[in-house]
């Protein structure tokens, strides 16, 4: 009970950071199993993933005790682990709203379906949209149908990926048809309920990180 | 001149994560001196938008000391160093390497020439789609002008939006036409030599984060 406990309230301190981190060493995890690895400590973890070993050790503590002493931990194990942890380990359905150039690249984006997560339908506005499909055959409904498919495809994830004039009018429009979890697009400031998680995608802010380096280096 | 040498090797240490942290801060001053507020504590910053005042004096402190005692930061002042440290104070071209949904959606994005970033010239090997320009006018040359269109518009960032199979020969290429800075939205690992920066943007991250936020919600 007590290790529940822990589990509990310290599930309310993770931060995205943290989440983001789980998701890299679940990359990680993934190539080393793919190589055949079997066990790895948190140092050659570090070393060969350019991590931080001691930040490893401790956010995965958050969840348990996965490491054994001079062993490390098991690759297939905490593979298994976080997974489950990032909730991986059912399949999540996903609708993306906005059919333009983004949104069609977004349904057959490679990634996705590979860690378990499944674009089953497209929405737009434009009545010329509807009815056709992605490359990879992702059917485009209306928007108006939102939250009929939500409910019939059941599903948990939106994606916002229409112009920035209407996002904050779609992430309503998704909330009202009962969706929880929102990754967004549109660059600018959106906000959902207490009780909806709403993330933002800002392709500037990795771009800002290269123009710093190049800055470094020019002098 | 104790400063500068401060400055150098502080800045040898400095993690992508802080280089975000910093564009996030940007973000923050921007939307401070829009709405007409001069000055600002670390931890006025902080409260507001949901960050760490500890983290964000410890951020800034590499770079200089930018905050006055019993006043605190001067959000104008402030954001223009920022800009100067992110290397936004020029103008940055970026060229985009694959034509298809994802990339026509990066050239018309509307965060990039907002934050100084000038999408130049869209690249492409499909000839259907050569001379053809992107919603807002980007040209689309052939992937055979790389070299050329690289030199002549100084380009220097290159972003990555072609298939999984063709990406680690596109960024050789970049690298080969002189490009140092590169922005990868293909899944899977890329490696480029030392001196270029290679940065990814992995989109399952942010559905991974969202997908534990449910996973939380539902257990």
């Amino acid at each position: 009970m007590s290790r529940v406990n822990k589990r509990k309230s310290a599930l309310d301190q993770i931060s995205e950071l943290t989440t983001n981190r789980l998701s890299v060493y679940l990359r990680c995890l993934q190539d080393l199993e793919a190589a055949g690895v079997q066990t790895v400590s948190s140092h050659a973890l570090a070393e060969r993933f350019r991590l931080n070993a001691a930040q490893i050790r401790k956010d995965l503590a958050y969840f348990g005790e996965f490491g054994v002493r001079g062993v490390g931990y098991y690759v297939r194990d905490l593979r298994r682990h976080l997974r489950q942890i990032l909730g991986l380990d059912r399949q999540l359905r996903v609708g993306i709203i906005g059919a333009g150039n983004l949104g069609l690249a977004l349904a057959d984006y490679p990634g996705f379906r590979q860690e378990g997560f499944e674009i089953v339908a497209l929405f737009d506005a434009d009545h010329a949209r509807v009815g056709q499909h992605s490359r990879g055959g992702v059917p485009i409904h209306p928007i108006a149908d939102l939250r009929r498919i939500t409910r019939r495809d059941r599903v948990a994830i939106a994606v916002i990926a229409v112009p920035v004039t209407a996002a904050q009018a779609v992430v309503d429009l998704a909330v009202s048809a009962g969706i929880r979890a929102i990754l967004n697009f549109t660059p600018g400031a959106l906000s959902a309920p207490a009780g909806v998680k709403l993330k933002s995608v800002d392709f500037t802010v990795s771009l800002e990180s290269l123009s710093f380096h190049l800055a470094q280096e020019g002098g």
